[in-house]
């Protein structure tokens, strides 16, 4: 198998921890006729990674690895890295946290061999965990993030480089407090929001529930999580996490103080500056929403919408999506939108502004409801 | 057209306010043969509302309206339905507008008459707003919730809800305090946690938000939501908004002590129960998040995913979706999810449990690449 491997990539790769991450990488790399072998804690978890085709099963007689990917979780990462380090002496050693500062500092501190070892964090995590939610094709086009100390090699930083950029990855580089900075804003600090949200949801009664829009599903989706993984992680990060935090209460005092004096003015038309005070809030929440990049990386593009009723039968939106096709028109992004209590949806379509018109006409011919 | 009006439906329907509900409005009840009059302070929204056939403009010489149909913006509702019950004596008046306590209150120190006002709110915001963003299907299986006051005559009641159920929507009611309670959590608190998550963003490299994943796209989706509409709904909900985003600040401040504790800490493993409270809130979130109804205003349930690599090119996906639909299976629903920087998505199709096994085995029959 090793002279299949492309060039750059390690012939042999250890796995540590067989969970969602860990078991993707094995997938992907065995794919790629990399030699990936498996270790887990859990005996079951190991098994079913080696069933899914991640690898096989790690064993005290095996040649030595050029790489162990550790995807151990958040709590125990930085031991699990030094162990290794030590156990093999001729490898590099990367893991996958979604923290990296206090990874560092526990490594630097046990005096470890940092010259072998590269930060890493793909940001391909999923509601869903443990290996049967892995997937071969998990780092497809996600980012990937490295952050190398001031004595990691450069050719430990570059083999690490060659394997995420393999698994279909953009890769880049910044240090690990910048990493972490980045990601309580971007992650961490969203996941705490949504969960803010979702918890309110606990009290109210049924009827106020049923109320519920697309709106605050899409808040609320990810509040789903994992609560011990997201412990680890928020607990891990907590300095980054703590000043976005602190932040965003600042933000949400003002706009409290400003609510609390509407809601005691009682329309005297008094109150000043706390209307200005909660369309400040809401401006801001546009510019820094315009900021998220759209598909494929790019800066996002104001793509047309055409919104098309489709009724609720298996083949409906196959046939729709058909015509969409037949009019040579790409389709840049898709939102079903279902209707509560009635059989159809709307599908929204976005389109790049030029191609909407000819859509529309040919939809419209081929009979379909057709919104621009 | 009178003959024409199904049984329950007032014949002639005043619509004030040509925005993107009063539109829809006048869409809706003009497709089912009621004749509409439309009017508007801008005259050009009140023009193009008439030419994209939400109904005539209206005239001082018209015949009295049976109903009257009130969406304009929160602020001046109050007033414009005051107006419109003095001058059309004969007429049942609603509204369409977010926050309702306020309004009845309004209305009720002006002496209004309130046996013919009927207070409504169809939940079917966009984060688009303007006539041309109306759709005739806008209330198709949406929430509408109607606050009758206690002198509310059960007639007038009856006329507004048989134009709401004729629009397609799922017709409640309750009091305007419950009402204005439930959309507080449901609606107006999710609003603003997503602009003060989406405000963070401002301030950081554009390294970091190249970072941001579907989980910060969707947290922060309706934080491209108007600022001056969402200051008068804010505004007018004051009180309601206040106690839950106390609450909610109040879980905030556990979090944030408990993430400070984990700050300050450094490993020394103190910082004792800060973990349980960060555990406890994303476990809180989970049970809220689990309460929100799913498709077709049922409870939610548990779909099973199916995922299929698309390429993007046109006609793929309706390629895929047609083999869904030849496989006898109806897909529930359907997430597209875009890679940075490759050309190929992943189209997460979500269909009950028992049909994923033969939806499994014909995608993969036609050369799919199908993940369970």
């Amino acid at each position: 198998m090793v002279s299949e491997v492309p060039a750059g990539l390690p012939g042999r790769v250890r796995v540590v921890g067989t969970g969602l991450v860990g078991t993707s990488v094995g997938l992907a790399l065995t794919r790629l006729g990399v030699e990936v072998s498996l270790h887990d804690p859990s005996p079951s978890a190991m098994a079913l990674a080696r069933d899914l085709g991640a690898g096989r099963l790690a064993t005290p007689w095996d040649a030595p690895p050029d790489l162990v990917v550790v995807a151990a979780p958040p709590d125990v990462v930085a031991d699990v890295i030094r162990r290794e380090l030590a156990a093999h002496p001729g490898a590099v050693v990367t893991d996958v946290a979604s923290v990296k500062s206090v990874v560092l500092r526990d490594l630097a501190a046990s005096g470890a061999d940092l010259r072998r070892y590269v930060g890493g964090h793909p940001l391909a995590g999923r509601e869903r965990s443990g290996p049967v939610a892995a997937r071969d094709d998990l780092f497809d086009g996600r980012p990937w993030v490295l952050t190398p100390a001031q004595r990691t090699d450069p050719e430990a930083l570059n083999l690490v480089r060659s394997v995420a950029t393999a698994l279909g990855a953009t890769v880049s580089t910044m240090g690990a407090a910048e990493h972490d900075e980045a990601v309580a804003v971007v992650s961490h600090v969203p996941q705490v929001a949504a969960s803010l949200v979702a918890a309110r949801l606990r009290d109210v009664p049924e009827r106020a529930v049923a109320l519920a829009g697309q709106g605050l599903r899409d808040v609320t989706r990810i509040a789903a999580s994992d609560p011990g993984l997201w412990t680890q992680i928020l607990a891990g990060n907590a300095p980054a996490v703590s000043r976005t935090l602190h932040a965003l209460r600042a933000d949400l005092e003002e706009v409290l103080r400003a609510v609390d004096a509407l809601a005691a003015d009682d329309h005297a038309g008094g109150a000043p500056g706390a209307r200005a005070a909660v369309a400040g809030l809401v401006a801001g929440g546009n510019e820094g929403q315009a900021r998220i990049p759209g598909k494929h990386g790019t800066a996002p593009t104001a793509y047309a919408l055409v919104r098309v009723l489709v009724p609720d039968r298996p083949g409906e939106l196959a046939r729709l999506l058909q015509d969409v096709g037949r009019a040579g028109v790409n389709l840049e992004d898709l939102r079903l939108e279902h209707s509560q209590g009635r059989p159809r949806a709307v599908a929204e379509i976005a389109v790049v502004p030029a191609a909407a018109a000819t859509l529309l006409a040919a939809l419209t011919e081929h009979g379909w409801t057709v919104h621009g």
